[in-house]
């Protein structure tokens, strides 16, 4: 079973996302929230990088996915296909970023295709705010999965 | 004047980016293009990192128009507002991003108006191909630019 901790390995074994130090810290079933500090994703403007919000953001979705396919009890491999990106506000404090399943968008059937047809696509929403609440980032993204036959 | 040097010491400045090895490595007035290596964006497939793609690709867009303002006489800051990304083909190879002004639009008119009222828009398009010339990545993002005072 895949745990918060795999997917930290995952990503300290990606050399771009383990300078960002990022790090999976909650998931419910309903969202997952990674963290990464602001020290390793500042700009030269004291505030995140764009780029490190549309990472975290995109990893998120992208975790989601992985943790939520292997409770379903199927092991896959995800890839992200496209996305949109808004950068609402600066933001000067660690990165909070939270992903979930679009809205409208059925996970059982997602699963049942993944299962019988080995290929599904989802997509995904996500979010950075600050501790006060205001959304410095939102991403949509469609990712495509793939299942796999499971590692022994 | 802003040179290629200057835009990659902006780079080594911020720690995701300098982690990322981008360089500047030219730009002929119609486009910009970036370069980093795929030993520090890769990941767990062996393939360009999804952040990398787009982090290099918006920095590209980023750069066209801090060095297009600069020689139009302007010094600006510029910050990305929103921007749409594809993923088309893996990339098993160094990063190359390319940007240029979205066809269309009057650079004219956009230099007129960040003089006259210290605020323009700008939308750039970006892409990372390999050396086959498969398209790897595109990008289409809003710059929202800023007139600042010369530092002397």
């Amino acid at each position: 079973m895949i745990e918060l901790a795999t997917l930290d390995r995952h990503f300290d074994g990606m050399p771009p996302v383990a300078a960002m130090h990022i790090r999976a810290i909650a998931f419910d079933g309903d969202a997952l929230v990674l963290h990464a500090p602001l020290s390793a994703n500042v700009n030269d403007k004291q505030c995140a990088f764009g780029g490190s919000l549309a990472s975290v953001m995109t990893l998120a979705g992208w975790g989601w996915l992985m943790l939520a396919a292997d409770r379903a009890g199927l092991t896959s491999e995800v890839y992200v296909a496209d996305s949109k990106i808004g950068y609402l506000a600066p933001l000067y404090e660690d990165l909070h970023a939270r992903a979930w399943l679009r809205p409208g968008q059925d996970w059982t059937a997602i699963i049942r295709t993944l299962a019988e047809r080995r290929r599904a696509s989802a997509t995904m929403q996500a979010e950075v705010r600050n501790s006060a609440g205001v959304v410095a980032a939102t991403l949509e993204a469609r990712f495509a999965m793939k299942r796999v036959e499971p590692t022994p």
